[in-house]
């Protein structure tokens, strides 16, 4: 898989609420009314990156979950990226 | 609750594996086989978190996950951390 060009990436974020670009990934801040909340909304989504094979980098501190992705092999962000994004916002959409 | 001295700290980690303490809290980083296994761990710590009303900053990518504990309110470690470190440690050793 290759990476994206800046202006593709540009491009696929404008499709999405709340992220952004910056050092070879994607990147939100979401947050939630408490743990048990935000602690919810990660097991859903750890499910969908274990059935996309596409895992993230996430920080959560209590209410608070910050989410990085990238494609490491492709040294990059992909497409597999914005698909997974997709999948968090929906699932956090449901909530 | 009282923040602990950096003596009473360092006399608590040695009865802990593979934590040290600084810039205020205590740290850790667990390794797993994959991201499944860790995300598991994570679903255990999380309910006990909840139950122990303190929970941990943590950071996972695929496989790793760090965590830092320390007692915001009280503006250092204390022993609830040492008891969440404690629980944390028991629950990764049963796997």
């Amino acid at each position: 898989m290759t990476p994206l060009s800046t202006k593709e990436i540009e491009s696929h974020l404008e499709s999405l609420e709340g992220w952004s670009y910056n050092e070879d990934a994607i990147h939100t801040t979401l947050e939630f009314n408490d743990f048990k909340d935000a602690f919810s909304a990660m097991t859903r989504i750890a499910f969908e990156a274990e059935a996309q094979q596409h895992h993230p980098n996430w920080f959560n501190v209590y209410n608070t979950l910050e989410i990085s992705l990238s494609t490491h092999d492709a040294g990059g962000v992909t497409e597999k990226d914005f698909k997974m994004a997709k999948t968090i916002e929906s699932i956090v959409s449901e909530n």
